[in-house]
């Protein structure tokens, strides 16, 4: 996709490019969450292969098999779950007389297609010359109900422009359909050969039909049911057909030049996970039929209300780039698209656009895109963590496997708990992801004290994951007694295996300190509550008292005489990679270097120390940080694309305005522009609330810890104004930055006190205006 | 198999157990080097699944298959090489009237198996009793000629004891086979699932049989060929018989009491890998002609002057302990019948006694294998050598994979030459390969003064393997400026990827220096092939300096405080083993644990620095030498068999006499009493190899370092005497010590001066004694 228009409020494509394709069927991707589409187009892609990948996917709808590794060990993960390409329910098949649309034959005199963040619509809208000259108007609206969890419309508009004739319009669900498989890219996983999914019932009739399938190993059944209905002043026939693996309504219209045709489709998808297969099959008939009853007119209203309370609290605005302004509306409302909100699922790596890292979840959540949600959609948060909550038994189950005879591993990668990563140097290595599960945990307390979730969910998670961490650890005699942590990868994958990275220790520290504290609390302030989940997991009180040891005595990686902070223990025995002598076409280092050549040097995949001192800001002074940033920066590649935003995030921190601004270009446009070259595979769904953040708690200078919201607000050169609410503790608040200085402003709530530039300051109804 | 005599010259079994047979199979193996065949039994087992496997190999004949990573990365080994069970030439099946023979039905009432190391025969001896109640003695011989490579011959001798009767003798030749599978155990190697080779060819006429199969990717085809002829006094008749995947030829004959019936089968394997099929055909067919025209008694007598030769340089006697006798000559033995001598083929890990590790060559070669061999048949040494040169163009390939602009890298394990690791961490990461082949070399230079194979092929590895560690290893700042090299593996697999492993760099500095030695050496000595070799290599004289650069200046990890080398940088910063609370039945780890608990503590699975200090001898003096020892013997598990053997030489050394005779009775009956237990999978060939180094190296206290051959004996307090030989530079001598002292004799060559107890001495013809 070339962004074809600059439009505030949608991604605009004014050309069909073959050669864009691929990469425009993610960012024409739809989905409310649970279910997602790519943007294939309803007729189906003829196009070249490897140009383009029909995808339709249900959030933590999975296929598991037996992981064969060709050298195996104890331990390693044993089962994969990878997110399948779903029953396709949006074709629509179109015929002129005995020529089928299709955009690669004939003549495209006009084309555009749209997908449009206030309405929740994907647009298509075109002019067709067939091969014999016949023309016809094409215009399709297809939106992810954000309110149905379970429907998808589609509103198709067929108008014959130059002839009348027999039109035949063909409403599918086609249950042929299989994941992709691309072996040689890490970054995509391995996926499956050929179809997994079975054919259990298919049924037409009228203008319905229903498709079940059913995966093989997890026995998850999926339904999808469709409700056409034509809108029509020509005569017209309907047909019925059912293939080996497809059923289809078929309607044989009577055309007549400028005589406008409409077909509505209504596809409900429910799935057996939660309930009987009998009960999934009723779901998805009366969602469907319920579609049909309130009709798209209706469906798209509500889409566009449901819009406008997220844009009221979420938007930013940005005046002075209209790029930047298109593409970070572009980045929430995928993030939107992208996020479970029923505490069962949870956000993809490349929320549900493609089949990148196989639809797994990742740390990912809890350190970009949780955060992204926590200060303007709390309730999207907790239903995150609800659903680590949820997956608390499979991590207790894996720390057994790792050995840990208490406490709770979070699995690295996974959909439905258990670890999927088959790789453990990047994968179950980086035990980090526990801190930053309680590390979210405590943002979302901060935020929300919310003290009914700390109670019911939260505290357990903090203490089998401060109990892992107990155990995991040892005090190093010759490390001066301090806890060590060894043997672990932190955030940067280029890095495995190391002792003490900081990142970790310092998280971990954190996690063991929230633990104690919240123990503490809860004995003195909720009691029964907190003898009760004692009880639960058997929980001794040496353990706390050890919780505080370890986290007052753990060890941080320091160099004196740099003064900087060591990425981990041995970093600065390393040689640095050499960067002159590497070819641009060599990044990522991971496609050009095995492992070994990468781990011996000093290079980074994506910010580690930088991103705890983001997360832990207030535990380091501002030369520190700086002095850490100088170091990490010539080292980092930023071939994660989790790590342009927190360079961005600091560089506004020490000072550094112009980078800061560079890495938000690029962090902000990454997927408009295909910059990692992967954005086929499915959008960087962290990158994309990254871009949020390079806002918030770059440029506005946010941060929140403990009782304290502060702000450190400039603006970049290049613009005028930015604008945007920050939901905090019950209350919404308005910031606006411009050149003359920044204004705050309480929305809803009572007046809060905050802290500008280090001071405090109270904010309430009445705008406060701070000069620059 | 539990071994049921102690006899000198054999292991013997006296009775027929299922659950011994899956490992007696492997103890019963019979070689040549070549061929190997599992000690199955010629009418083939019908046990239970999981008590056996046929096995039938022919050395570095492999197929080979793309290795599927579920989580890949960039320079992954790509291919694998599987040496396969190869079409089944031994069949013998025997029908007494309508009964078949089947140790498992009817009646044994006499067995006894035997595998004879001085006759190089197997042999089965019994008298069994049909269902029915007819009794036949069944006298089997096998041999595997040590004389002819390609061909193989069992004499079958059938006597009714108790009847007259028809009894049908069926030589078949089966195709198939398929290797075993075993998927959770990473030192057996996933194999291959199903039927590998394809018939290419089947012939059967008269009482000859052909067979040829081939593998489907390396394109390898193998020719089976057998002649068969009858010995017998009573009428027969011949029948042919050709199936989907056989031939055979069927003997029906009308026995008499008492009459025996000889049935004479010479097999013959040759394989396409080095010629023309058509040429292999007839090979083979030759091959199995002369083995005829031979007949097996003429075989039987020239297998026996070859083992006379062989044990004459070769034996070891031991006085005192007749199990340990029968042990060490049992070892010796099957390393014989495991070594290729082609040049073309080496030592796989199991031999050609079972399916472990594939049939992979590793650095047990060089190590343990080669220098066994060094000083009874360095001509077998210096074929092994010649086997590491013809892989050196795929070890320079692979140098190239891994980043590295010049020199060759050793693949960690193959067949062929190529990289056949798939778990990197305790593979390629290994780099210490390089200078174990470097310094095998050395000590083949060292023993023999062989200039044409230092010219011709030695050189060239020294330089190539020099060049890798001078490219590999860097000068570190923070690290005084010493040569470092980060992120490989020692040979202890519990610990991975970690900075300055202290044994590799030891070996690579010998490496690099004797690199360097020998360059210098040749310009002044050699120059013309000196000349022609750096032209061949692109040599340039600065990577001369560079590398007495870097080995003078290598970093060796040491704690003054200790007084000891460490493993490697971050040994001392984990946390030791609980080894109080690890139950017996959790070893070895690897199968217990995941590679990150045991990677994080201090834990080895084998020698490593005590390694390094056994092979750079005089480096380390005897205090350093027994410090090392007290601290990592603590910590280590010996869960490899490569661990034992060194511990037991280095317990001599430093006096400790006790440990030396507890590991080396561990190492010499590591096999027969099954104590690792997988001899299932095959016999530990360098850990056969470690039983006469404990002796020679250990007891006797031999070392060999530059033109220095010295000797520190002692007598275990167990024994009255024990004896060896030496070869070296082209003499041999006898060693004897008993309780008295120490006697040496030259019984070829001229007069030698040696060090004894660090003190000179002159031997010759003349029997020289010094007391102890």
């Amino acid at each position: 996709m070339r962004n074809d228009v600059i439009n505030f409020w949608s991604i605009v494509e004014k050309n069909f490019i073959i050669e864009n394709n691929y990469v425009s069927e993610s960012l024409f991707a739809a989905g409310n969450g649970y279910i997602g589409m790519r943007g294939n187009f309803e007729e189906g892609y003829k196009g070249p292969k490897g140009t383009g990948l029909e995808g339709t996917y249900i959030n933590a709808f999975y296929e598991s098999e037996t992981i064969k590794y060709p050298e195996t060990a104890y331990g390693f993960a044993d089962k994969s779950q990878t997110m399948l390409n779903i029953t396709d329910g949006k074709i629509v098949k179109l015929y002129i007389e005995d020529e089928e649309f299709d955009m690669l034959k004939g003549q495209l005199l006009d084309y555009e297609r749209s997908l449009n963040f206030k309405e929740g619509i994907l647009k298509r809208n075109l002019i067709w010359r067939s091969e014999k000259g016949k023309e016809v108007r094409i215009d399709i609206e297809r939106l992810i109900s954000f309110k149905h969890k379970h429907l998808a419309a589609i509103n198709y508009k067929i108008t014959p422009l130059n002839f009348d004739g027999m039109i035949k319009v063909v409403s599918c669900i086609d249950g042929n359909v299989s994941n992709l498989t691309a072996e040689n890219d890490p970054r995509v996983g391995s996926g499956f050969t050929g179809r997994v999914l079975s054919l259990e019932e298919a049924k037409v009739c009228d203008t319905r039909g229903l498709l079940v399938q059913k995966t093989h190993n997890t026995k998850f059944a999926v339904a999808c049911v469709m409700e056409n209905e034509i809108l029509t002043e020509n005569e017209y026939t309907i047909k019925n057909n059912k293939d080996e693996l497809s059923v289809s309504v078929c309607f044989n219209i009577r055309a007549e030049k400028d005589s406008m045709i409409t077909l509505n489709k209504y596809i409900a998808y429910t799935t057996s996970k939660h309930m009987e297969e009998s009960a999934m099959i009723k779901l998805a008939v009366s969602e469907a039929a319920n579609g049909k009853e309130t009709g798209f007119n209706k469906l798209k209203k509500e889409q566009i209300d449901f819009l406008n309370d997220f844009w009221y609290k979420t938007d930013i605005e940005i005046k002075g780039d209209d790029l930047l302004q298109q593409g970070i509306r572009f980045n929430m409302f995928h993030l939107l698209q992208s996020v479970g909100r029923d505490g069962k699922t949870n956000i993809g790596a490349k929320g549900l656009s493609g089949e990148g890292y196989e639809g797994h979840y990742f740390w990912d959540t809890e350190i970009y895109m949780l955060p992204f949600f926590l200060y303007n959609n709390p309730d999207i948060s907790r239903k995150l963590l609800e659903y680590r909550y949820s997956i608390l038994p499979n991590a207790r189950e894996r720390a057994r496997i790792m050995s840990h005879k208490k406490g709770a591993l979070y699995p690295w990668r996974t959909i439905d708990g258990d670890e999927c990563s088959a790789y453990f140097p990047a994968g179950t290595a980086q035990y980090h992801i526990n801190a930053d599960i309680a590390f979210a945990i405590k943002r979302y307390m901060e935020a929300t004290e919310d003290k009914d979730f700390l109670l019911n969910y939260g505290a357990e998670i903090l203490f089998e994951t401060a109990r892992l961490w107990a155990d995991l650890g040892e005090f190093i005699e010759n490390k001066g007694n301090k806890f060590c942590i060894n043997d672990v990868t932190g955030p940067d994958e280029y890095t495995a295996i190391v002792n003490n990275n900081c990142y970790t220790n310092l998280m971990a520290k954190e996690n063991l300190e929230y633990a104690y504290k919240t123990a503490v609390w809860m004995k003195e302030n909720a009691k029964e509550a907190y003898e009760e989940l004692i009880n639960k997991i058997g929980f001794i009180e040496d353990e706390l008292q050890f919780w505080k040891k370890a986290s007052d005595n753990m060890y941080i990686p320091y160099n004196e005489e740099l003064g900087i902070y060591l990425q981990d223990d041995s970093f600065l025995y390393k040689t640095p990679w050499d960067f002159e002598n590497t070819p641009k076409e060599n990044y990522p280092l991971l496609l050009h270097y095995h492992p070994l050549v990468i781990y011996r040097h000093q290079v980074c995949k994506q910010a580690d120390l930088v991103l705890a001192e983001f997360l832990l800001n207030h535990k380091f002074d501002i030369e520190q940080k700086r002095r850490d940033y100088d170091f990490y920066e010539k080292v980092t590649t930023h071939d994660s694309s989790l790590s342009t935003c927190i360079f961005s995030i600091m560089a506004s921190e020490v000072g550094y305005h112009d980078k800061a601004y560079k890495y938000f270009m690029e962090t902000a446009t990454m997927d408009l522009t295909d910059s990692h070259r992967n954005t086929k595979d499915g959008i960087h769904a962290a990158n994309m609330a990254g871009a949020g953040m390079c806002l918030v708690n770059g440029f506005a200078g946010m941060r929140v810890y403990e009782d304290t919201i502060s702000f450190n607000p400039y603006i970049p050169k290049e613009w005028q104004e930015y604008k945007f609410k920050v939901t905090y503790r019950g209350r919404l608040i308005e910031i606006k930055v411009n050149k003359d200085g920044t204004s705050y402003r309480m929305l809803e709530g009572e007046s809060l006190e905050i802290v500008h530039r280090g001071e405090k300051k109270i904010i309430s109804n009445e705008e406060l205006r701070m000069k620059n």
